[in-house]
This record gives structure tokens, sequence and C-alpha cells, in this order.
């Protein structure tokens, strides 16, 4: 039986990721996002929403650039406070003894002790409501060595990253490899 | 040391979800797509980008409405193939023995095996690139009862939910429970 929940945001794991950019003054900055994910292959984009109200949002607008940075979980209290405390009062980098790297391609800094980073163009800016989504083109990824395997493919079971539940507001881990996509659903095809 | 791998859509991992549409005809069809997730609270929104090629794309053009059915680890195979075979060839609910059920708010079906659907009203639609971004305003939340905890609040560890790698293209549970959001992080703010 289903039960009917209303107009809510509940959709199950979402990615979580942090948000770089610089503010006005030059001074990195990071947010953790969780309205976000892929958006286009090509060219490679990716999605993420913030609130008008947000430090980072203002410095998306001004700079028409930021990176993702993808936490193992290992960081997942510093990531939980960087979506809690403003870049308008900390300097969230200074306090979680990050270390800020001024991206190749685009004004914005990433996170060095973080596992994989996108470098982001701005390419849309899509006003919905409460949040505003920011589409970026994806002009670099950068993973650490030791994450990839053969063909310089990523291996997911590396990252030990993690996801967030709407609703409960929880965190999980990404967990058990169960199957190759476009693939164990051939079965199917016969 | 990071490695730089160029412009690519490696994003760590994704959400798969399964979109529901009627096509032409009134014939219920569905896909499988990754390229998702949310994109506001309020009002709450989730987009999902599909190429123009994709038999759904069409149909959300025409009738303005999807549905998101958020698949177990279980219909990791059928979830699969609805992401391999096209609606212009096959009938993905007939041939995967699903049974697809009317939406209450919106002209599309869902899948009434899955744990977790969302009735979605089109509300953006931006062009990007090889994909189409859809925004979709949540109407209605439908969850298995049985998902359900205190205070109806649906309970991650129940849905059992996969979530796709980008690049090594490989399916994973998601796992182990770590910490409550907006709480786990506090402890820096002292």
């Amino acid at each position: 039986m289903k039960k009917s929940l209303g107009a809510n945001i509940i959709v199950g794991a979402t990615p979580v990721w942090i948000v770089g950019t610089y503010d006005n003054a030059g001074k990195p900055n990071i947010m953790a996002a969780a309205w976000a994910g892929a958006c286009c292959s090509e060219p490679p984009c990716v999605a993420v929403s913030l609130r008008k109200a947000t430090y980072s949002h203002n410095s998306i607008v001004q700079n028409k650039a930021f990176t993702i940075n993808i936490p193992a979980a290992d960081y997942v209290r510093e990531t939980d406070y960087a979506g809690i405390a403003s870049g308008k009062d900390v300097d969230k980098f200074a306090h979680l003894k990050f270390t800020p790297i001024k991206s190749d391609l685009v004004y914005a800094p990433y996170i060095q002790e973080f596992p994989l980073i996108l470098e982001c163009r701005l390419l849309h800016t899509i006003e919905i409501g409460l949040h505003t989504q920011f589409i970026g083109v994806i002009l670099d990824v950068k993973a650490e060595e030791s994450l990839l395997g053969e063909k310089q493919i990523l291996q997911m079971e590396k990252i030990d990253q993690f996801v967030f539940c709407p609703g409960a507001r929880t965190y999980y881990k990404v967990g058990d490899y169960i199957g190759k996509a476009f693939s164990i659903g051939r079965e199917f095809a016969k």
C-alpha cells in the first residue's frame, strides 16, 4: 500500500557536494549542497542549486565559475558543517583546515584534501523558487591518482563517497557493488 | 597527487531514477535516467535530463508531466534494461511485468512495484546540449507504507536504493548510516 506524502522534496538518496567559490574580496569559500547532479553528457555539465540567501550564490553570479568538491566519508562532519555555517561569518577553509587551491581553468578554489574535483564554468542560471539552479560546464575533472584503475577509470569503491537522504536528513555511505550498467539488464533483451 | 581527467562527466555517485510517461497513443512507457536530482525546496522540484532522441523526451514535451519512480536494488536488472531498450520498440511495462498506475495528479503512469514515486508537472525545459533538462514540480510523493517510520518519515535503510557511477558505469547499493545531517557537523561550530 502506498501512502501519499504530498508535495515534498522526498527523493531518496542525493549526492552531497561542496561548492567552491571566491567571494568579492577574493577569499576562498565553500558550502555543501545536495540539490545537485549531472545534467548533460555533451558538453559535460552539472547542476547545483543554492538559495539566494547564501553567500556562495552571489559569488557564482559574479565569477560565473565554481568547483564541485566530492567528499569522502572521512569528511562527513566537515561537509555537514560546510552546510551549516555561512562564509559571511566564517572562513570555512581555515576553520576546517582545508587547503584552498586555485583551479587551473576557472576562477574558483578547490579543496586539496578531497578525492574528486570538478572545475566548472557557469552556463545557465535558472530561477526556480527558493533555489536558483546553476548549470556549469565541467572543464576539467581532477581525481586522486590512487582512485584510478585500468584505463584511468575512477573506482567508486576507493572514493568512499556518501549520500544524503532528504526527509530523514541522514547520511549513508555508498556501499556494495551490485552490477555493471548497460549490461546486467541485457538478460531482458533476449 | 591529483590527475587531470579533462572535460568529462565523472561526478561520483548519481541517483538512478525511472521516468514514467504516456506516449502519443496513451501507452505507458518508462526509461532509466541518472542525470537527475533535486533542484529546489520550495516549490519542491526535481531535474531530470533526457536526450532528444529518446522516446520519453517527446512524451514529456507533449504532456508536460512525468513520474519519477525510485527503484529498490531488487530491480537493478529491470532498471538497467529500462535504460537500454526504447519504448519505440518495446512495451517495457509489459516486458518487465511492471504494473502501470495512472497518477492521481498528473497525466503520467507510475510503477506500482516501486517503493517511492514522485508525480511531477513540467515547470522548465532547458536545452543544454545532447541532453534536455526537464524541471518538474513534485505535486505528490507516494511511498510504500512499510518504508515510513515515526512522523511518516521515509527510512532510507528500508528503500534499499542504489546509485550509478559514471565513468566506471557501475551500480552500488546505498550502504551504512553514518550520521545525521545539520547535526554531526556542529562540533565545528563550538
